[in-house]
């Protein structure tokens, strides 16, 4: 997976080495790391950039992440932010505590209702990262997938239908079943009913305009 | 107004003094804080509560805010994260920095697409508050008013609007008016026109199901 990597960069950087640890993990594991200037010991925060290019820049790389991973045992307003970005730009953000540190778990990081929070260990880090990434990957995979069966009146739209839903069935994948006009469940396909049966004005009077907007309001 | 005052609460309490003297002017300037516990020097954080119910609690304080006053100058998770949280309900947040501190500004604040920030001194403080809230107070009343005029046809709709809208230019109220059927500039409004010519079947012929559609999705 693509993976954004967050740490303290201006206010704290006495857990490089940790940080360093982590993204080499990453890499082992055979994610990308869109990030990896966090951990260059000689980073100048933003160089020639001004405040705002680099918040612009640290966000656009987030959306071309799958995945943030946040190391956050030393504070950092920019990782808070940058979390928040990727939560509510549907990524998944793991946090990550290094249970050695001398200061706490903050209430505010472990109480929040979005965050995976995961205390490490120089000795663990890997298998905490291995654990969370494998569980983030399956959550990409449950977003499910979108089949569309289209075709004009009698091509076998319904065979074909019946045939992948019994071998989605047998191949235990779990599927959900929806069909238009919903005729009888929604404002709008009840509209399309009354259409068909002829109750506003018949199939070559009623003007297309109109009628193609109850399909399109079914969906 | 009401305002959520966000700091430091167990990482970094050096500054309460400051935290003190901001929300002791935020009351003398006629604002009701909400928080009033941050700047309790007894406070022990989240005692009693777990930390998902801290963080609920703190949520749903904002929520009753107007606006969000944040001393940003020692980090705070929390803080960031509720700075967050009040930006995404439409709340505007104010982040004060302390001018005489000895850490900087972090960058990622300055360049916060959406944040207020203001430096102060302990000299300012009242004025740098008082200059802000006023303008998020103008902000507020700068949301507007829509006023809705409607009736048959023949009713004097036309009249009362040109009298309102000379009024309000004469008094210099900045305003905007839009009149639906919009014939000539919105899809759904051109359809309504097409509809009253009779393209799609007469005024009783076709149903009121379907043209009323037009008319709703020219809105």
């Amino acid at each position: 997976m693509k993976v954004y990597f967050g740490a303290s960069i201006s206010l704290d950087r006495s857990l490089l080495p940790n940080y360093q640890e982590i993204v080499a993990n990453l890499k082992k594991l055979g994610h990308q790391v869109l990030s990896e200037y966090v951990v260059d010991p000689s980073i100048k925060p933003g160089v020639g950039l001004t405040p705002r290019d680099l918040f612009a820049r640290e966000t656009k790389t987030i959306d071309q992440a799958d995945v943030m991973v946040a190391e956050v045992t030393a504070p950092s307003w920019g990782t808070a932010f940058l979390i928040e970005y990727a939560l509510n730009h549907g990524k998944p953000v793991l946090a990550l505590y290094y249970k050695e540190a001398a200061m706490p778990l903050p209430m505010m990081i472990e109480g929040h209702p979005e965050l995976y929070v995961a205390h490490y260990t120089k000795g663990n880090i890997r298998t905490v990262l291995k654990k969370n990434l494998d569980y983030f990957a399956s959550m990409n995979h449950r977003k499910g997938k979108l089949i569309v069966i289209d075709g004009t009146d009698g091509s076998g739209k319904g065979t074909q239908t019946e045939l992948l839903l019994k071998y989605l069935d047998e191949h235990k994948k779990k599927n959900k079943y929806i069909d238009f006009p919903r005729y009888y469940t929604s404002f709008h396909g009840q509209m399309v009913g009354r259409y068909l049966k002829g109750e506003f004005g018949g199939l070559n009077s009623a003007s297309p305009y109109l009628t193609s907007l109850f399909y399109a309001m079914d969906r």
